[in-house]
């Protein structure tokens, strides 16, 4: 893993979350972005080389819905950098880690995403991400 | 705010979870330490230019085993490195946010730092954090 590349912050209204951010930060937002088959329109900060990003969920059925309903708006996941998804996620299955989906699928910020499963990982939600330029 | 300085992690036992995540990150902790006015034992990792900091509480009333009776383990905090804490810390309470404590205090890795109160921030604990040797 080379780097944090974001963490994830859940939120119930992105409109009032990137102007609290934006006063933490002292900077603006830098993009946008829906991610339709997560449920979640989320908004990205840069700090140095790290990224924040915030998600709201786009229906009551998503995962940020229902983490919100149960833990409250907070810290949702920690995403790092890796170069070669494929290989780290069968390093980590090895070692017994239980991923939620196998098979890399596509998040926000052009990023191939995979998330090992919290039960395994002290309660923490990790998603290892992958650029997809580098993926070809 | 110049970086991701690092992410804290909440757990029950930390020779255990030392373990867990040297797995994960395929490397050792490189440090542990006891901040006993703040009621932890840390270890720490390195990725890439971040740090995660693994939390214990040595008792009952330390604030970790609080939030561990509460939520669980996992993410506790993410803490940013900042030039000038005095500065940071007059910008955001004239932003509005609350401090958990406005003069700075020591904590783990020779830092000093000041919590900012999760109730404005999302429900996000934030820690602004400035090397000590920094601050002559």
């Amino acid at each position: 893993m080379n780097k944090i590349e974001h963490i994830g912050i859940a939120v119930k209204n992105l409109e009032n979350s990137n102007e609290l951010f934006s006063k933490i930060f002292g900077a603006p937002i830098y993009k946008t972005e829906t991610v339709e088959s997560e449920g979640v329109k989320t908004s990205f900060f840069k700090v140095g080389a790290n990224k924040i990003e915030l998600l709201e969920a786009t229906s009551e059925d998503s995962p940020i819905a229902k983490f919100i309903n149960i833990k409250g708006e907070g810290i949702h996941h920690i995403a790092f950098d890796v170069v070669d998804i494929d290989a780290e996620v069968k390093r980590l299955t090895n070692e017994g880690f239980v991923v939620l989906n196998e098979n890399p699928k596509k998040g926000a910020d052009n990023k191939l995403v995979v998330f090992l499963h919290p039960k395994t990982t002290n309660g923490v939600l990790i998603e290892l991400c992958q650029e997809i330029s580098l993926k070809e």
